[in-house]
């Protein structure tokens, strides 16, 4: 029985059929990055492209989960399933990640056509990019109609995990500082829709005003006809997410359709290597703890050699790179 | 001539004996994530341990940039040396950095011995955080008395730079959102300092208190007998800057004699393997534009192959992969 509940041979077609456990366990092991990851989610490849994937960003603070909150309101209304991922980069001492999120959208927690995940990755570089987008194409693959990524802040990893999404709602708030600081996290090149929320705050229609202007100056980066808005909101009144929610369903229908060809084939391949590179970094992070990489380590942690040294005798080393990367236990 | 600006076997000697245009040089190779950036930098690692390196990270708008400003003043009117690393995400679309902290630091641009840099990397994950800590540790080889690092926003990339500084100061402002957000956000974590910026703004006494609070409730690291202050300033006044500087100086002194050496070896020891993943994820990318690489991610381009699949054909060819890594050039 305890091998049947991790095998994906089983899990995957329960998945496909419905069964919100095996979805559950599923994500689960991807979550875990698990060495079975890839195989798992090259057999849901397939059934992916029916949901409509909105990716909500912004600092912290800015109301994304209020708003979250609000668009599954208003998609449940509509008889809409939705999933929900909720990026969680958990603080790297604790080990723990903090369930604001769920907390905010615990009205939504008995409805089985609302399932809301909270994703979090320790330990590797862009590992958490990845697990967001693999358990958003499982949630994709198991038939919801929109999928919903919010993340909590606005860094490179968030930024990257946007990559998976259809169409991007990037949330400020009038305090979220100038607009050049809006430049400067590279917010203004993702956002399909800018939202200004608690815009009843001074401030608000200025903001709303100098992110129309920079949008006027942005070079048309060849995505069809489609004209960024800026939206106001005061989210915890439930006041102009409705129209948050039908710009992302617009836009979501014009990319699907615009979406060039060669852009589309660019990131499938730039994925391939993501892919690879997770992998082998986590056979060599399973192959440190012993043999000759071991003991090489060990002289770095008591100072005899520097880590730069130390990594490349083993880069240099094409026999201890073999056995390293050929460590194939999860 | 040409050849002796790029060679690490000149520009070493020079940047150690002094030569800023030499410094500029390999933080530029260091930048570009060259071939040649580890065993550079395992040259001058055994030079570094002279400067304080501290840590300048909050949300976009919180004012840290203005801050580090007021610190480099600080710092110069008391005779010290210093680099900035600013470190800047530049932007996935436009591939361009914005210059808005440079703007704010203009005013220490002419004095000598201040070393302001942005530093922005494309395409790796990881690959930011890495660079800014190499950047950080040429400021420290080349003799500055302090370093500062100063990131954008708060994410991972941020906590992970974050790791090479002695000392971190967190900057908020009252407009930040609750506390909730710090910790979603990892900050309470990595603080040895916080700042209410912007004090005399509506919350801040409130935001001082609340952070107070839960930093009474979070567990003893095993730091050493340093208490987290919580500070306010109003940084474009000037106001409160000072002791800001001094607690980091404070906290410095703390760390450095504290720090437990089962934690600097455990940290050594993750280097090694970063310093490794990144090498080993230049190799495969440089590798990935001819022969049975391409071909594959050709296939998966045009769709006939998922990501997932490409990436396990890739890592089960075993042959495949070593020609992959093999591939030495730059």
């Amino acid at each position: 029985m305890t091998m049947r509940k991790r095998d994906p041979e089983v899990l995957i077609p329960a998945m496909l059929d419905g069964d919100r456990i095996a979805l559950a366990r599923l994500i689960t092991m991807v979550e875990n990055r698990t060495a079975a990851t890839a195989s798992i989610m090259s057999r849901v490849y397939a059934k992916c492209g029916h949901a409509l994937t909105v990716g909500i960003t912004g600092p912290p603070g800015a109301g994304k989960s209020t708003i979250t909150s609000c668009l599954i309101q208003h998609l449940r209304d509509d008889g809409k399933s939705v999933g929900v991922v909720a990026i969680d980069p958990s603080s790297p001492f604790s080990g723990g990640s903090v369930l604001g999120d769920r907390i905010r959208m615990q009205k939504h927690f008995l409805d089985p056509e609302v399932f809301i995940r909270s994703v979090s990755t320790r330990g590797t570089h862009g590992g958490l990019a990845r697990c967001g987008r693999d358990v958003a194409r499982l949630f994709d693959a198991f038939g919801k109609d929109v999928v919903v990524i919010e993340t909590v802040g606005v860094g490179q990893t968030e930024l990257d995990i946007m990559e998976v999404a259809d169409t991007v709602a990037v949330v400020l708030v009038p305090e979220s500082g100038d607009t050049v600081q809006v430049m400067k996290a590279g917010l203004l090149e993702i956002a399909d829709v800018f939202v200004v929320n608690k815009a009843d705050r001074d401030g608000a229609l200025r903001m709303r005003t100098e992110l129309e202007m920079m949008l006027s100056l942005k070079t048309n980066t060849g995505e069809g006809t489609w004209r960024v808005p800026v939206l106001m909101s005061q989210a915890s009144k439930a006041e102009g997410t409705m129209e948050i929610l039908e710009a992302c369903l617009a836009h979501g229908e014009v990319c699907r359709s615009a979406e060039a060809s060669e852009n589309r084939a660019r990131r499938l391949r730039d994925e391939v290597l993501e892919i690879c590179e997770e992998e082998i970094m986590r056979r060599l992070r399973a192959g440190a703890d012993s043999g000759a990489i071991a003991e090489l380590l060990k002289s770095v942690g008591s100072g005899d050699v520097d880590p730069y040294r130390g990594a490349l005798d083993i880069l240099e080393d094409a026999d201890l790179l073999a056995k390293a990367l050929r460590c194939n236990d999860a």
